[in-house]
C-alpha cells in the first residue's frame, strides 16, 4: 500500500520534493500536483506520469486521490493551506516557516487543536550528522551540554535580502535545531553586529552574531553569514562538561592538486542536505502508513521558532539588548 | 507501478536487502521470499506483510507475482539460480560472487548470451565516495591515472578463513573496483606476504599485498587485512600525473574526550556501505521500470573478477611470481 | 658573541626558559639565575654550569656579567623588577602580565619612556600557526576580516581559580592576540555566562563567553573554558569577506586503534606552544645582538591587554552590559 | 663553550646548514667555510662574520679553529673528505650519501674503524612526526608492526634525472627510515613500474613502486614519484597487529576560499623538514659538547642504505625480480 501524496507549489523546493518522493521514497506515489504557474504543473506531470494536475491547492487537498499533502508554495500561503488540510483531516508536511508571523503560526496551532496532523520541514532533524550529534549529547557520555557554537554560511543572498531576512530565512534553522538538540526551549536572545561585509547592500547587516539562551542555561553563539562567498557551510559544536562534539564537513573525496590539498564546498544547501530531505520524506510517509505520530517537527515547533525570530529582531532593532522570548499560549 | 521482487536467501545480506527494498526503495514491493531455513522465511514474511513465502528458489523464480529476483543464498547456489532466472526471462540481481569458480561463472555468462538480465552486487560502484573518485579521474583534470593504492581492512575474519578466502571473499571487491575506476581490465598480478599477524591461525596469511596491473599499465597496490582489529576501514587513492584523489573516511561527527580527538570506525561493512546498497537497489529497480540496461555490474564483470582471483591464488601458490590473468572467451 | 642572560624566577616557566636558552637558542648564554627558593637556584646552576647564582633579582640585574634579563618570578614582582632593568639600561623580557593592575602597568610604561627596552612574553605571536594565520589575513586575499572565533580550553584550573582569574590569567592571551592579528585595538567588550560546569566550584563561572570589538568594527567571540577536561585546546578562526582561515590542531601522527581514529591533546600548554617559546627567545636574543627593535610584544601591548581585562571584569560584575575599554594615556 | 664548526660546500644544503647553525643552534659557532665557488664562500663569510674562508676542504679540516666539520659538497667528494676528518680525529657530519657507491661507503666505514666520529645527514630521524611514529610503534601498544606504506612525492625532478636517480637520490631516505623505524635491516627488495607519467623524459620511470622486506618479515610498499607536480608530500603509515599509525600532513592553518577548503603543500622539502635539520644539527653539536655518542645516523647506516639502493637497481634492471640485499662485511 502506498501513500498518495499531493504537492502544492513546484518551485525549487517543491519540485525537488516531488522527484525525491517519486524516485527515492518507498511506499509513496505522487498523485496530484499544482502550482500557480500552470506550465510548471504540466511539466512535472509529464515527468512524473502518476501525478495529475489539480486546478489549485484547495482542490488538491480535497481530492479523493490524495491521502496526504506537501506544501511548498509561497510562505504567505502556508498557514491557510495547512489549516485546509487540518479541516480535511489529512496529514500535511508544510515547508518552513509555518507562517510569516508568530500570530498566524499561533492561529494554525490553535486550529490543529492537538490532532497531530501537521509536520514541519525542519530537515536538519533528519540529517545523519545532526542526528548523531544529538544522540551523542543525549547519551550523557560527555556530561551536561554547556555551550553551543553555530556557523551558518551561504554563498550569496537573494537580491533584496535585508537584515531581518537573515534572521527569519536563515537563522530560523538554528532556532529549531538548538532546542531540538538540547531538549530545552530558547528563552532569551541578543543580537550583535560584526564588521559588515563591504560586498553587500547597506540594508543588510552581514554577518550577524546571535546569543541564544535555553531554559536550562545553555548559551549558543549563532553566526549567520549569508554572503560568505566561499561555499555553503554549516557547522555546529556542542561543548559539554567533559568533552565536545561537532558535525564534520561531509566530504567524499579529497584532492591534491596545484599546491593544495582540498575538499569542495557546495554552492547551496541542496547537496549538503539532500539526504536529510529524503529521510525526512521517508519518515513522514512511514508514519502515515503505520498510523504513528509524526517524527518531524510539529506546528508548535514552528511557532516556537517564529517567536525566537521575533525576539532576535526586537534585539536588533533595540541596539543589541537582551530580549526574552514570548511564545503565545494556546 | 512497482516492481515485484522475490528474494532467495534471507541471511544477513538477504534480510538486509529485503528491509531496504521494503523501507527505502521507491517503486519496489517485496512479494515473495524463501530460505532453506523456513523459520527465517516465516519471520521475514511476518515483518514484511507484502511478502509471501515460496517453497524454494525455483518456485519463487517462476512465480507470476515475481517480476525480478534477488539472489542472496549460499555462494554455491548462485550460478544455477541465476541461470534459472535467465531461463525464465526475469531480471536478476545476484550477490557476488557470480559463481565460486571461473568455469561456472563462464557458464552463466554463456547462458545469458548477451540478454542483459543479470546484475551483480558489486555495491561499491554505488557508494557516493567511490563514484566521486571515479568521476574525478574520468574528468581528466588530474591527468592520466598512474597508480592506485587500496587498503581493505576488516575487524576480524570468520573462523576457518584461510589465505585464499582473503582473496576470493575480500579482495574480490578490489578486483571489480579497479577496472571500474580505470576503465581497463586487470591483466597481470602478483601476491606478497607481509609479516603475518600473530593473532590469526597459521593457515591464514594476514595481511596480504597484491600488485594488480591493468591493460593500460596502471599499477595497483592492494592491501587486504581481514583481522585489522581496530575497525572496518576501506581506503583508496588514485595517483595521477598532476594530482591525486582519495576517498575520505566518512565521518558525521568528531568527538573530543579523554585526551583525544577522534572519530569512530564501524565494526563491519554495513554502516560504511549502507547507502551504497540502497542506491544499488534503487538503480536496479529504476532500470527495470524504465526498461533500460542495468547500471550494475554485469555477469561479465563477475567473470573478470573471478579470473583475477584465480590468478592471484596462482601467484600465492607460486611464491609470489607474476601471473597473467586469463578470462575465458565466450 | 653571545648575549649573557640573567634569569629571575625559576618556577615552571623560568626553568623552562633557562633550559631553552641553554639548549636551543643560538648566541645566548645563561650567566646568572636567582629564585627566592635558593635550592632551586642551586639545582639549576648545577644543571647549567655557565649560570652562577645571584643573591636576588636586583643584584642579578646590576651584575656586570648580565647583558639582558628574563623575569619569570611571581606576577606581583614583575613591575618593580622590570623598572629596575629599565633603570639599569638593560633589555628585559618580562613574562605576562606586565603588572597585576592596569595602574601599575601604566607606571612601567611611563618609566620606560619609549626606550624600547621592555619585551613582553605573549608567546602566541611566535607560534608558527598564529603567524601564518596573521599573514594570511594581512595578505588581503580573503578580503577584510569581519569576525573572529576563539576557543581557549584548559584541562583543569588551579585550585582557587575564580571567574576573574579565567579572564586575567587565561583570556588575557586573546586580549593581546586579537589586536595583534587585526592591527586594531579592542575598544568595547561584553561578558556572557553559558551554563556553568557542575564540576567546578561556585565562585568560578566556567565556561565564559566574551564579545570583543576592535576599533575597526571586527567582532570576536572568545570562549574560555579552563576546566574543559578533555585536553589543552586553542582554536582561532578569522572570517573574512570572501573566505575564512583557522589554525589547525597541530598533530604529528594519527592512530587507528580500538574502533577509533584519533589524535592526542596535550594536558597543558607546554607541548602545544614549546616551539613558540623557543622562537620568541631566539627573536629576543637576535634583536639584542643586532641592536634592532624588539619584535616581541611591548610594554604598551601589556598595558592594553590589562585594560581590556579590566573592562571585561566590569562587564561581568555588571550583568553582561557592554563596556568601553579605557587605556590610560601616557 | 661553543663547538667551532667548519662547513665544506655552500650550495643550497650547505648554506642552509650554515645559517641554521648560526641563527638557531645553541653552543655552535661557524668559524670556517669553503666552496669551490670562491664567490659563494665570500658571500657567506660576509653574512656570517664569525666564519672565515678556508682555501679548500682539507685546509678547513686541519684548521685549528675548527672542532667539527660539516660536509655538504658534491656527492663525489664525500668519502675522501670524511676520511680526512677521521684522520684528523674530528667529528664530521656528512650529508647523505656517504659515498656514491657501496664499495666507497664500505671503505669509509673501514677507515673509521669504530671510532664513532662520523654522523650522516638522514634528517628524517629528527623530524618530530617520524620520531613520534617510531615511539608509537616501539611502545608496543599496537602490537607488532606488519606492513609499512610509504609515499614520497616531489614536485619535479632536476633535468637529467633518470630511473636510477629516483632510487639513489630520493628513495634512499626510505632505505634508511624503514630500518630505523622497525629496528630491523632491509634484506630483500623488488622494483615495479606503474604507468609512466607522460610528463617526464623516457629515461625516467616515474612513479616507481618498491617492495622492501626487513629481516623480521615486515613488508614495505614504497612509492617514489619525483614529478608528482602537486606538491612536496611525504607519507608513511605503519600497520600493526591491532592498529595503525601514520604521520600527518603538517599544516598550520586551513583556508576556506573559492568553493574549497584546503591546506597548502610546500614546493620542496625545505619547509617540510626545516625543523628536522635544526634538531639534527642541535643534536650533533650537543653530543660533541657532552662527549657522548652521536645520535645521528652512522657510517654503517649509510653503507646499509647504499646496499639497498644497489639491490633495488639490480631488480629494476632485472625486470622486477626479487633481489637479496648484500651489505659488505667490514
Amino acid at each position: 500500500m502506498a501513500v498518495r501524496v499531493g504537492i502544492i507549489g513546484l518551485g525549487v523546493m517543491g519540485a525537488d520534493h516531488a522527484r525525491t518522493l517519486h524516485r527515492s521514497v518507498a511506499s509513496a506515489v505522487v498523485t496530484r500536483v499544482t502550482d500557480i504557474d500552470t506550465e510548471r504543473s504540466a511539466q512535472l506531470s509529464a515527468e512524473i506520469t502518476s501525478a495529475a494536475v489539480s486546478t489549485d491547492g484547495i482542490a488538491l487537498i480535497n481530492d479523493d486521490e490524495v491521502d496526504a499533502v506537501l506544501i511548498a508554495s509561497h510562505d504567505s500561503t502556508h498557514a491557510a493551506l495547512t489549516m485546509a488540510c487540518v479541516k480535511a483531516g489529512k496529514p500535511v508536511l508544510c515547508e518552513k516557516p509555518l507562517a510569516p508571523t508568530t500570530k498566524e503560526a499561533a492561529a494554525v496551532v490553535a486550529a490543529e487543536n492537538g490532532a497531530g496532523l501537521i509536520s514541519l520541514g525542519f530537515n536538519r532533524r533528519f540529517d545523519p550528522a545532526f542526528a548523531e550529534l544529538r544522540s551523542t549529547i543525549r547519551s550523557g557520555d560527555l556530561g551536561n551540554p554547556l555551550l553551543v557554537h553555530f556557523s551558518h554560511r551561504n554563498v550569496a543572498s537573494y537580491p533584496g535580502a535585508d537584515s531581518a531576512f537573515s534572521i527569519t530565512g536563515s537563522a530560523v534553522h538554528e532556532f529549531d535545531t538548538v532546542p531540538w538538540l538540547l531538549g530545552s526551549p530558547i528563552v532569551e536572545v541578543s543580537w550583535h553586529a560584526p564588521k559588515r561585509s563591504s560586498r553587500v547592500s547597506e540594508k543588510l547587516q552581514d554577518p550577524q552574531i546571535m546569543l541564544l539562551r535555553t531554559a536550562d542555561g545553555v548559551l549558543t553563539t549563532a553566526e549567520t553569514f549569508i554572503n560568505a562567498a566561499y561555499g555553503y557551510d554549516v557547522r555546529c559544536e556542542v561543548v559539554c562538561e567533559t568533552g565536545a562534539v561537532q558535525v564534520t564537513k561531509p566530504d567524499r573525496t579529497v584532492i591534491d592538486a596545484a599546491g593544495r590539498r582540498g575538499t569542495g564546498y557546495p554552492a547551496d544547501w541542496r547537496p549538503r542536505f539532500a539526504d536529510s530531505y529524503r529521510r525526512e520524506l521517508q519518515a513522514w510517509v512511514g508514519a502515515i502508513i503505520s498510523g504513528t505520530a509524526t517524527p518531524l517537527a510539529s506546528a508548535r515547533d514552528g511557532l516556537a521558532a517564529s517567536a525566537v525570530a521575533d525576539a532576535v529582531i526586537t534585539s536588533m532593532n533595540g541596539g543589541g539588548k537582551t530580549v526574552a522570548v514570548t511564545v503565545p499560549e494556546i
